[in-house]
């Protein structure tokens, strides 16, 4: 079933050459060995009509954890950063946060204050920049924001810090009509802003956290309206909980690198179809980040342990990627 | 933009013979008129990539109503049937309910005193019926209902009751490219049981109205457990609502019969695109029913004013409808 395909180049910028996949070397940012063996020799088997394995196409749902799996997730969520720029941005407006705590941790770049302020105060953060305007409003201070904004120590865009190997398994798989989501606990509305263009997801195919909206009605001009308050949180349970409420169907491919993930790669295991469950391990400090058990953000040690004991794939990040950005590519 | 399509014949019954639909024939069942052609003038203009009016593929999102809309919904919602059927498939096992309202007003088909208990009432037999299991089992017992129950007027199987002239018009818009939805106030797990194959439409395509669930581990078997809550409403103000929150993206084709449909149809006259607003006026007490702003099922008031006042197109089903259901045709 599989086609001869091209992975198109997802930045604008000429520099950045994007390897030809083809269908004799579909992923040709991984080097060879047993992970990626492991990923084409499943997608053979379940794509062939004539295996016991065969998956129908209208089955074929893969989902993927975005933060710290598609693209990088440290020091912190982009999505916090996004935040704070607002916090600045919005600071004209409010001088009180000089002094106003959390609000002056962020002014002040200050992530460890920022960090003490605990859940209440990051919460208050999230909530001051994400509500009290339209979802068109919201979608178009993100698109604006992704623009100009700088990752604090890779000093390039954050849509560049997306994983070239990641980008090309997910155009493997959609050449392989499998379906792919994004299945994240990023904020939906904030994804759907700009990760369509990077990662060729339609806006109906990410699903995320998500903040309380309502409808307006007023002189013929229906709006939605964000709202202060939490609707649903899409991590650990959240994840097959949404994916059973959205798509309605269970995963047969789910990518995940974090404990927030594992209910979601158990919920995919248990498909009557042959399941993949993939984990992306953090291992590598020069290229990109190492981490796992004891991190602050994107900790996977559960996780780690009931795919050591399932085998389940994972990924060794330094050792299973030839690159790790689209930018690093000769 | 459209390719020569066949409407496939939805049912198994080697009788029913459905038309052939092709380009130069779309919508078979319809009668020649200003409903058929406003639709076939619409569909023209934005698929054609020389039009001002032009859609880009990934915005062709056309959401439909369900009940009322694209089958029957007298003289009660379909799933209400389906309630009362697993009451009375339950009740050896609750003796107790011989004697207790509202269940003895379902036993006894007593459906004034069901009515009567209002949606305290109605909603108890519902919550009965519908949660307490698991995502699998209750999708295991609606395909099983399915199978034999029938309506009790029309005396056909409920998946028969849905009107040949929509389902010309959801393959006639999926040839032109457009994402068809069902967005409904019934039961999306109800829905997704059996209409998928009714209406070619994927799980994944319908949204509707659903009760909480909750994710439980248990010596390695992950379930979704059915929760005797409700979760959100998929009617009114929630179908805009739920659109954003799961397609992300304004429909530019909305259909619907009712006032609980209004909402969505103003969210889609309020697309950048060219949108189409489309409600079925049900005016055919001999072939199907005839009721609109008094009726306590699908009423349409505000809509059917909202509808004239804004040029909305509106189906007379009595004029515009060469037949109803496919078993009418011959």
């Amino acid at each position: 079933m599989a086609a001869i395909f091209i992975v198109s180049c997802n930045s604008k910028n000429k520099d950045e050459i994007t390897p030809e996949v083809t269908i004799s070397n579909p992923l040709p940012s991984w080097n060879d060995g047993e992970t990626k063996s492991s990923i084409i020799n499943y997608v053979a088997d379940v794509t062939n009509s004539e295996s016991n394995n065969f998956i129908p196409i209208s089955d074929r749902i893969a989902t993927f954890d975005n933060d710290g799996n598609l693209w990088a997730e440290q020091p912190a969520y982009f999505q916090l950063f996004f935040a704070m720029d607002r916090i600045k941005a919005m600071a004209g407006e409010h001088p009180e946060w000089k002094e106003k705590q959390p609000f002056k941790a962020v002014l002040e770049n200050d992530m460890e204050t920022l960090k003490e302020s605990g859940m209440k105060g990051i919460g208050e953060i999230v909530m001051t920049t994400h509500a009290g305007n339209t979802t068109e409003e919201f979608d178009a201070i993100v698109k604006d924001w992704v623009k100009t904004a700088k990752h604090p120590t890779k000093n390039v865009g954050y849509d560049k810090l997306v994983y070239q190997p990641m980008l090309e398994l997910l155009q493997y798989l959609r050449a392989n009509d499998f379906k792919t989501y994004i299945v994240s606990g990023g904020g939906v509305d904030f994804m759907r802003a700009f990760v369509t263009e990077i990662y060729g997801i339609p806006t109906e195919q990410i699903i995320g956290s998500r903040i309380k909206t309502k409808f307006e009605y007023i002189d013929g001009n229906p709006k939605i309206v964000r709202v202060a308050e939490l609707d649903f949180i899409d991590d650990k349970e959240g994840k097959p909980l949404n994916i059973q409420k959205i798509i309605g169907k269970k995963p047969v491919f789910a990518s995940g690198n974090s404990d927030g993930d594992l209910q979601m790669l158990q919920w995919a295991a248990s498909n009557k179809h042959k399941s993949f469950m993939l984990y992306l391990h953090h291992t590598d400090a020069d290229r990109e980040w190492a981490y796992d058990r004891d991190s602050h953000i994107g900790k996977l040690d559960k996780g780690l342990d009931e795919a050591n004991e399932k085998d389940w794939t994972v990924i060794d990040m330094k050792n299973d990627w030839k690159v790790i950005f689209p930018f690093q590519l000769k």
